[in-house]
């Protein structure tokens, strides 16, 4: 059994500890935030930490931390208000990836994924992800703790494959062999293994699939 | 091409916008979180929405919604301090699902999961969870726009199987099977697809695994 105390957390190496407790922090969606500046210079970063705010009005979240380079995305999107988030395919895990590396230029050029507007949007989405969601900032909340800053948008926009949706409105992303991630360099697929009926106390869960 | 816009999001159905957006928020691990009030009556319920905030401390944070059961968790919290984050087996996804029942009783006894208490902690942990978090209450951060409550905590304790962790601190969630799920319903397990370097501007990232 591998055991970490408290006291033993504070004094591991730092790059240790890091890739500890990202990696710890458990599987989530690769997401690929495009953004702009106000002369149209275009912004890629991924990121691995967006979360469900709310249903009505959809309002999802994302972690920006202090210490990244992704704080051109945040930036971007404190100056046009818009942001798109994308999800890719596991065979494209390497660009995705590579996003993350600290380019001048713009990173849809700089590791191959195709740079596509919609409607005017301000914002770019990629034009491979089988997944686009069309973001508008609500508000930035400081986590004063450790300067780590916690972005607020609304659902502006979503496009995504028909094939992926069922007529309950459950989104199928295995079906679109969506990429998910762990930590800062660890990618995954994932194998569905069943949706479950609502849980109720007299009764075992049933496959709703 | 399955589209939706904003308006049309606003307009649907209740549960089928529920479903379609958290959903589409991605995959996540299945966190279950056990907590006890003060007089020793113990809790479990299922989270999706684990979230890392910092790894010097390290720092957690996870979603209470307004409208779920599962403020007894948040309540429990309050009252001791300190609650356990548990990740579990994909064979165990039916028990795992079931914790969002509305028991009056505890969840372990009720889905039928051990409960084990480490050195004492004022919060109970699953005996056959590959994964045991021991955490300590920080703060609660009120998003006003939905009432939607972040709850910040510290990692005091970690329990792993020995063989999920790498020399540089990576542990690898996949190798004990840990269950993801997308969404209220859905739960998938994860296949490694590899872990990049460090991403640079003039190579491409190499797999480090």
């Amino acid at each position: 059994m591998a055991i970490f105390e408290k006291d033993e957390l504070l004094e591991l190496n730092s790059r240790y500890r890091a890739t500890l407790i990202n990696s710890l922090a458990g599987f989530k969606t690769a997401v690929l935030i495009g953004s702009e500046n106000s002369v149209g210079e275009s912004n890629l970063a991924i990121f691995n930490s967006l979360i469900h705010i709310g249903a009505n009005p959809p309002i999802y979240a994302f972690i920006c931390r202090p210490d990244t380079v992704k704080r051109d995305t945040l930036t971007n999107i404190l100056e046009t208000g818009y942001y798109s988030f994308n999800y890719v395919k596991t065979s494209d895990f390497t660009k995705a990836h590579q996003t993350s590396a600290k380019y001048e230029c713009s990173e849809f050029e700089a590791v191959g994924f195709g740079k596509t507007y919609i409607d005017n949007y301000l914002a770019p989405f990629i034009t491979e992800a089988p997944v686009k969601i069309g973001m508008k900032f609500i508000e930035k909340i400081d986590i004063a703790i450790n300067g780590t800053i916690m972005v607020l948008g609304s659902v502006e926009k979503i496009h995504f494959d028909d094939n992926l949706l069922s007529d309950d409105g459950f989104v199928a992303l295995e079906q679109a062999d969506i990429l998910a991630c762990t930590g800062l360099d660890a990618y995954y697929s994932t194998e569905f293994l069943g949706r479950l009926s609502y849980a109720k106390t007299d009764c075992e869960p049933k496959r709703i699939d």
